[in-house]
């Protein structure tokens, strides 16, 4: 199921690279050394997560709907809209932001207001729909973000 | 938009009066005065909420959707089995549950488990779709009951 | 920092393997072939995660402080009656719950209502507080079923 | 208990014009007419909920606690030097970010890593521990902005 995932997401414009380059951004502050190659693996291994998954297809699948005058109405404007008090995307994202735990909370909010790289590029798209996908990004880059937090610091204090 | 979400709960199969019914269940043991009045008017306070009605709104169109066969393999099959690791309509659940605190947590999670009245109509439903729409309607009770228990405690704590 | 974890529950009366005997109850009806020894690593493979471990030593804490009268009020009595309108402990509970999705939620919620085994023994304690520790123990038991539903679903079904 | 929890805040360092303040940059884009006044007076109305006041007071109990050695290791050191993967600050946050819906998450991840104005100054304080208490008040101004963004929504779209 992970390579259709990615294959969907290569189809509404999200490269992984492109998520990777936002992890490296996040956490080169506090990782110097942190390489591509890592930051790429990192949001391969978000990705093996069936909730990650699963989240990623509702995403994706309601986004398509809305671009397609496929859902009905009042749904389908407020997707397409991406209405202001629409908060469903932030709902959904959040089960991904979490799965490497709470910390990755702080990275989605920030990336979500922020809208580096990919994720600008997703919302001012002229004709697609990105109500969903621009938050999942975000929540697959911040997930990424806390497992290389865990694994540093895991590294880094061995003896707790 | 209120008027549109109770007629599509309606034409799913669920009335309001059948939450209120599952609402009074729950808190009949801890307020023994409870009118169904009472409890319908908190299931209409709970349908006020945006978020609840935007909510349901994309449930609801996601379990139609599957039941037609339009949504994309292989979240289509994923959604028509409700198979046991999808994990999308408990998220969507969580932001109903939480519009009164956290303390309807409780509530949802025994619902969804224990499935009385409707919930277990719903679920056993022989060619309906109802994925969304079970732990929708779990966290509407649940949020209700959550703010029935907050007027009672507020009323006999004045003090605090 | 997990041995300090599992010593301190023990201290609080909770032994892993009463954890344990939860998880055997609500996942023996998916599971007949499930062994108290896979429920007991089950639940020794949630508190290797440092999210829980931090969680289970900060709920810890407040209700040794509680029952010490070392926090102060309000706070020390409403954590010391567990007043009906306090939901911090459920949301802790939940940062556990989560460690492997949604899927946990459910069973956290009819755990925390239903209080089978330990549960009611920590509930009904005459003189300790357990306002946190209650919560936290249905929230490894929720995480660990929902680690053992995984498990089973992954193996039955290599295709996907 | 309002009156205690915002003692409190001001005992710790927080005015509540401090938090109005977050509250204004971050809404002044959306909505330039906006007034100190409402922002001070929506911050006091998201301080009214009860969830909120709870949460409040354990977060600065356990921050007070660190800071005066009374909770017992490795927690003290661990919520003392607010440790990289310590998440649990960020769990309680999302207790309060979210009492007027998840469209407050976004403005809580943004605020909790840019830090600006009083939630600077509380993570730099030379001697008090404010592991909680940044989270909190990123929290609370998160949940005043959505409820303001709510407010201004239903004005302009009384239609829906």
């Amino acid at each position: 199921m992970k390579d259709i995932v990615i294959r969907k997401l290569s189809e509404r414009g999200v490269e992984l690279m492109a998520i990777a380059a936002i992890v490296s951004e996040l956490q080169k502050p506090y990782n110097p050394d942190l390489t591509p190659e890592v930051c790429l693996s990192t949001v391969q291994a978000v990705l093996d997560k069936r909730e990650v998954q699963h989240t990623i297809l509702v995403g994706i699948a309601l986004d398509t709907l809305a671009e397609q005058g496929h859902l009905q109405e009042p749904l389908c404007s407020i997707v397409g809209e991406d209405e202001p008090l629409f908060g469903v995307d932030e709902i959904l994202a959040l089960g991904i932001t979490n799965v490497y735990g709470t910390i990755g909370l702080t990275n989605f909010g920030y990336l979500d207001k922020v809208k580096p790289g990919i994720l600008r590029e997703l919302n001012n798209h002229p004709t697609m729909v990105h109500t969903f996908l621009d938050d999942l990004v975000a929540g697959v880059a911040a997930a990424a973000s806390a497992r290389i937090a865990h694994n540093i610091f895991r590294k880094s204090s061995p003896q707790r």
